[in-house]
């Protein structure tokens, strides 16, 4: 089964080859075709289908700098940051209800930028010397400090999300954050110095005591919150005794096929509410109960 | 098959669960079968068969700040940064030699370590207010900014690795820095708001123009030069025809499986020399030639 995770299939073509040649970037910015995203704080702006919403860069505001997200049929598309942007809280509640309308390619379109421009506001200063001097530089995609030299690239943070799996039944939590019912896959960043398949085996044991082994690779998807990269994998744990971390999850447990079947048809007395479909738990979930029906 | 990458496999227990717990930490430091890594500026030091050598905490010097490692057999293993300490260079010539000679366990516990100095010398100012009084906290797994609150956390940059598979060849390709000979896998940085499937698709585009679909995981593994994730993947190619991007690389080309399996017996004759075992590619040429073989 081939997943297609929530936040991938943007229609945009990146076009690195005009980050680095000033000449192409003034070009896009002249050119008739250029749109600006229509932003709300750093939340989008969407049609009745759930689209992004686009403007022309006579839009744009002052004291705004203007981020090449890419090219979209050969027409150049930006995004505008502007340092009087609120930050956006690392628990954001109004761009939820907002995903749920959002095909999965606009709203990969609208990850990348989010995440670009989540980190500008985030690191305006050198986090070598300190400099407030950080231009932007390579169309909106890095910074380089006027003071030290030293270049700074938008920061992507890999996760691994995971289903422990123990003959029938998969292992799955819940967070005192998450709504009422709703119970996930694990999930924990990836740390310097170890691998994908370490960090699941890593964080199952840390998180639920429970010691797994052949992990497998499943799929992968952006999460602009603020920016990580989701990695979905299963594991085969032998045993299935549970000794929660509660510093971290509020419940774990193991639900069986029919159980995890239920949850995904928001059924009646399902054992737990899914995760939404724009998040990569939901396609792991989905993929589990394909691979395994017979 | 199992691929075993380069800098997997350590021995050392993280103990996340000690690094929000500062008498945890203090009864660490105080624990008398805790360790020092020996380090030569920021590279490792060796005992003849190419494991770390390790001091008493009474070898830290002044001025410097303990990294709690992990723990190995419940000892605990830290590493000292000293801030005058030179960074590393983004192309380190020093370490490749001495990581021929280490196991890739003890490779792994350096890289962890490796990493996260290089990231704290990296990052002594707050990137979102600039202030310099940015204290270490969790146990030296990051720093919070004493004036605006904000904490920062080691970086770790996902990257994927790949091979484009035409029928019975895949493209390689060299970089200008490699040494005489050497041709790789292609590789590039995952960019926030894309998937590794989709990243290994706009790479492979963006380096030679052979399109690519059916991307497929193979393994992982860190990378401390100075902090990636390398994702190793393959992805299948319709066709052949290579247009270069010249500014990254130097020469790519097909080469068919008796290729590859001469270049990776570095025989005589072989059309490149491969990388060295530690580096992912390696494993992938040799995941690649086992997987075909029949
Ligand atoms: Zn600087
Ligand atoms: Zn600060």
């Amino acid at each position: 089964m081939t997943v297609r995770p929530g936040f991938t299939g943007s229609p945009l073509d990146r076009a690195d080859r005009l980050r680095d040649d000033p000449a192409a970037f003034d070009t896009a910015l002249a050119d008739p075709r250029a749109r600006l995203l229509r932003l709300d704080g750093i939340d989008p702006v969407l049609d009745d289908a759930g689209r992004l919403c686009w403007t022309t860069l006579a839009d744009r505001q002052a004291g705004g700098a203007l981020l090449l997200l890419g090219l979209h049929d050969g027409a150049p598309r930006f995004a505008e940051l502007r340092y009087d942007m609120p930050e956006a809280p690392t628990r954001s509640h109004s761009i939820f209800p907002l995903l749920d309308r959002m095909p999965a390619s606009e709203a990969a379109s609208y990850a990348g930028a989010r995440s670009l421009i989540d980190w500008h506001l985030r690191h305006r200063f050198c986090a070598r010397c300190g400099s407030a001097d950080t231009p932007i530089f390579r169309a909106g995609w890095g910074r380089r400090c006027a003071d030290c030299g030293a270049e700074h690239y938008p920061r992507v943070d890999p996760v691994v999300i995971m289903l422990a799996v123990h003959g029938d039944s998969v292992l799955v939590a819940r967070q005192p954050r998450f709504p009422a019912g709703r119970y996930s896959a694990l999930a924990g960043f990836v740390e310097p110095g170890e691998s994908v398949e370490e960090a699941v085996i890593r964080e199952i044991g840390e998180e639920t005591g429970v010691a797994v082994r052949d992990v497998r690779y499943v799929a992968s998807q952006p999460w602009p919150f603020p920016s990580t990269l989701m990695i979905a994998c299963v594991a085969t744990a032998d045993a299935t005794a549970i000794t929660l971390d509660t510093t971290e999850l509020e419940d774990a447990l193991w639900v069986d096929r029919a159980g995890v079947a239920a949850a995904m048809a928001h059924a009646d007395g399902a054992p737990f509410l899914p995760p939404p479909p724009f998040a990569i738990a939901h396609s792991l979930f989905r993929w589990w109960l394909d691979e395994t029906a017979f």
